[in-house]
């Protein structure tokens, strides 16, 4: 089964690397208690009770305290690279599901005080110069996306609006200004892990690469 | 006064940048309600207490639920870049700061549920080829710079850890693996503001740059 922060970078990138190789990625992860299980979840809220009561709350499940807290994510560190499981999870299986060894892929995957859906703050280069305009003709269309892109009301993709959805939340699409050439776009994201972490997306990307069977 | 999130990400860039130019940034922050003010944070606080017995509560403050949410920073968006200002004054005040009008910066500026401390995910590029061991001897005795960044014990920057502090805790110090040139590193910082995103930074930067008063 994929891992969920993979897929949900790969459900948006998908139908772009079809159209223009994406070559680079950047992402930063804003992961929910409810991608390290129930009891992690349960830890969040009663964390956040004993918070909000003045009582202190001793970790049982994670390792630091949770309540309006941020976190490295919670798996093994590689004692060599500095990167954490999940993160190398994502590596690996975006050039598995995307069939492209040679994507340069860097990432940060980082726990937020969020019950369930995940957000991430994506950046991709592509091969060939790519516009705004283009990325929301891709996605206005693909599979298991929907844009919520709304720059004058302020309104773009959040975890209590893509919490209980089948689709990921994709907006604040906008040229990476770090990039003159006009390659790169910017890009955030939400998703419930729950439903689109796993199974749902597995069947959807396998139906768009059929030759490949998911593990 | 420069910005905070500016100054977050430039109190460990700056010793960097002096040594070997910083040309380009890639950023993502995970801000906290009190860089809105404090009745932002007292949003955090009751609607985070609603939410735990199940009422409803509606933003007075903010312009979206903040309890065990994220959403985009709460400035205006420009309708034709789609950054928020936020945004815009990391790239402008960087770019002051560093004394370099062609340092490239990315970044995306959003809020998550944290009551006091900023953190950023930070991903930068030198211009000369540059390693773990060079960043981290370079921040180790830099000014208002704590490294925390212990791989064994998964123990690096926090939120709860800045609070109060006036040092920028500076963790996660890695290779950005989406460069395989050698010019990338990524970290994650924390800092309090409140301390840290103001007044305090302005003079230790200003010392360091004593041909340059502050506006």
């Amino acid at each position: 089964m994929p891992n969920c922060s993979a897929i949900t970078a790969l459900v948006p990138l998908w139908p772009i690397h079809r159209n223009n190789r994406v070559r680079r990625v950047i992402l930063s992860t804003y992961q929910a208690a409810s991608g390290a299980g129930a009891a992690a979840l349960e830890e969040l809220v009663e964390s956040t009770r004993a918070s909000l009561a003045g009582q202190i709350y001793r970790p049982k499940v994670l390792p630091h305290p949770y309540a309006f807290n941020v976190f490295n994510h919670d798996t093994r560190i590689d004692p060599e690279t500095g990167y954490n499981e999940e993160e190398t999870k994502v590596i690996r299986e975006s050039r598995k599901i995307l069939e492209d060894e040679a994507i340069a892929i860097g990432v940060t995957c980082v726990r937020v005080p969020v019950l369930r859906a995940h957000c991430q703050a994506i950046t991709f280069e592509c091969e060939k110069p790519i516009s705004e305009a283009e990325v929301r003709s891709l996605l206005s269309d693909a599979p298991g996306v929907r844009i919520v892109d709304d720059r004058a009301n302020n309104y773009f993709p959040m975890p209590i609006d893509a919490s209980g959805q089948d689709h990921v939340l994709v907006g604040r699409i906008r040229r990476d200004l770090s990039d003159a050439s006009g390659h790169s776009i910017s890009m955030f994201v939400a998703a419930d892990q729950l439903l689109k972490g796993a199974a749902l997306n597995a069947i959807q990307i396998a139906e768009l690469l059929p030759e490949h069977a998911m593990a």
